[in-house]
């Protein structure tokens, strides 16, 4: 036995990066509540809940609608794993690193992979006629894949018109909603997306842990019609639709906990209200960008396809982006985001998502990086970032 | 929008079923704890006290010892994607629900799966010719996977002896440690086991969400041979270590609450001692055998075989199954669990596994059934049950 282990409190923090966001009180107390047994009748109601709900955020009336007991990436891999068979053509518009992270899901699961690849930044929306091109040359396609809101970009992708193009050539479209799903408008069932997938630690305002799935009528086809079995036990739909339907049939051990706390979560997005709840997430993000503009620094994706949930920030000329992260959360407790892949040291990644995203935090972090970008050698305006926000707030007054 | 939910608070239930087990409020606090980043420095401590007092467990040196984020069953698949590739051979020793699950698992990994079955209440262990036969006809086997504790069935398969056939034919041994880690003894080094895989929600007194899996040098080999990516993006181990280790890199968001919950559950294995833990899962088993048997239940497992953290016990005559469940769920908030698969409402399983492995949990148990059984048809003598256990704890004292 090595030595025993002390009791371990978190540091406080302000969790402004990509995720996990910041977590409600009330979310932390329901998870905490004491377990009851995965087939208990009093959890079975849980589970309805949490999937009812789960409905209304998606804005779907799927009946296949509800969390893979995993966190967010699993959401992907489940929808790729279920949806594909060795073999099977997919295509995958790539303008991000989770588009990437598509691309080796998708191979990993034997499918023949082409990825579209858009400048990072930039939405994939203005310029389908190359997506359309890649749909033509095959007889088959299965399934066309896209982000909706790039985590690594801070890019949201118009997912109508990606749906529209993969239902002209008969594929059904898969689409990752983690950085979008309760942060920003969802309308699966009016945009007509068959796949969509998510993670409760972003703008549902839950802890990471499960990882929302949802299917429409093409992709319940496609699963029925599948000639292989599903190379997860763990994730595999069809299977897990007969624990969280009314069959109630044992497939795993559920985490309860979790489950707890995406009700919570979910119940707190009902009492505020979706539309609510996206404005709050715009205006954070609309007073952020303007204040980090008024600081001198530049914004990566393009103003016309801005995820409001996450913005990147350029690296200001001669700044350590990990050395601005450094000072930020050990002198303010505050974490944002680096880049990934090729962005890394190069972007900022600014997470104002679910409980994170208020305009007390804009403001702390604007404040923060206004004392810390000088001493790192980036001269700023004194006062222009937190002014600037506050121009945003005051003209919604 | 749907209605509005209802705050909800679980019924008070004392959980006896095959699992999860009731967990200790110190576990459900730690886990209300606010969240922190998953790349913070403050996590990546909780990470390696984590994978420290893991290996304490799990009684190995193995670097490669975390737990995965989801549940148990995904432990299993995580074990069997990461050792397999498609067409390798793997001969899995089958008694019980779980075994058959590997068989499962490992036709999903695109494994030549052979089972060789044995009676579901015996042990594999005094008859390994049979295994051995199945391991001679190959040219080459990859792995030997064996269920230590059989939850379907309540039995213990001894690891040591398969583990030796294992390697004589130059196959690692892949063993699920579900429902023993942290309740029986688990000595993964001593008895030169390759790969083991665990859920927390059993004999370690955690919620559901984590599994621990452990691999060795032989195992580390096979990952560092395999000549195709592991199928699974979520479950690919040597991707994962490179978060958990000194590298740090990002994967996928953990699920940061699961791991302070794991942490806390291991401390307090730390605090009662491995071995003074084993016992108690002992004594109180022993007690409540007694006193099942004492109210004229019959045992299913043999007496030599018996796994400590979970009993599995004949219906008797006449009593329906899910009467019995119903009735102590409603009338005393003991939950309990029936058999799976071919022993659906032949056997009762009773779990007194981590925090839920209590003298009082068994007494009343006892007592509950004592007044339950003969309004189901089923006559007892009256205080027989109570009384037994009383003896076995008194002849401990």
């Amino acid at each position: 036995m090595n030595k025993q282990l002390e009791p371990f409190y978190p540091p406080p923090r302000l969790l402004l990066g990509p995720g996990p966001s910041s977590v409600h009180p009330r979310v932390l107390q329901a998870m905490a509540m004491p377990l009851l047994g995965h087939l208990d009748g009093a959890f079975l109601k849980v589970m309805d809940d949490v999937m009812q709900a789960l409905r209304d955020v998606f804005k779907t009336s799927n009946k296949l609608t509800f969390p893979v007991s995993a966190t967010g990436s699993a959401g992907m891999e489940a929808a790729f794993c279920n949806i594909l068979e060795p073999g099977d053509v997919v295509v995958i518009a790539v303008n991000g690193f989770f588009g990437n992270r598509m691309v080796d899901i998708g191979n990993r699961c034997g499918a023949e992979v082409h990825a579209v690849e858009y400048e990072w930044g930039k939405a994939i929306g203005p310029d389908l006629s190359r997506l359309e091109d890649e749909m033509k040359k095959h007889k088959k396609v299965k399934a066309l894949a896209i982000v909706h809101g790039e985590t690594s970009t801070g890019v949201l992708n118009s997912l109508q018109p990606v749906a529209e193009l993969a239902h002209a050539y008969d594929a059904v479209v898969i689409a990752d909603a983690v950085t979008s799903l309760g942060g920003v408008d969802v309308a699966l069932d009016e945009w007509d997306v068959d796949v969509a997938h998510s993670g409760t630690q972003k703008c549902l305002g839950g802890p990471p842990g499960l990882a929302p799935v949802t299917l429409g009528p093409r992709a319940e086809q496609v699963l029925k019609e599948r000639t292989r079995p599903v190379q997860s036990f763990y994730l595999n739909l069809s299977d897990l639709e007969t624990y969280w339907d009314e069959r109630r049939a044992y497939h795993h051990t559920a985490p309860i906990s979790m489950v707890y706390a995406l009700r919570e979560a979910l119940r707190m997005v009902q009492e505020e209200g979706l539309e609510a709840r996206f404005a709050r997430h715009a205006i954070n993000a609309e007073a952020f960008r303007a204040g980090a503009e008024a600081l001198g620094m530049k914004l990566l994706a393009d103003p016309d396809c801005r995820l409001d949930p996450l913005t990147t920030v350029l690296t200001p000329e001669g700044v350590d982006v990990n050395r601005v992260r450094g000072i930020l959360l050990e002198e303010y407790g505050i974490e944002i985001g680096g880049g990934l892949g090729p962005l890394a040291g190069k972007i900022l990644r600014i997470g104002l998502m679910g409980d994170g995203s208020r305009a007390a935090n804009v403001l702390a972090l604007l404040s923060a990086l206004e004392r810390i970008l000088p001493r790192e050698g980036f001269e700023v305006a004194k006062g222009a970032g937190v002014a600037a926000a506050q121009k945003v707030y005051a003209e919604e007054d």
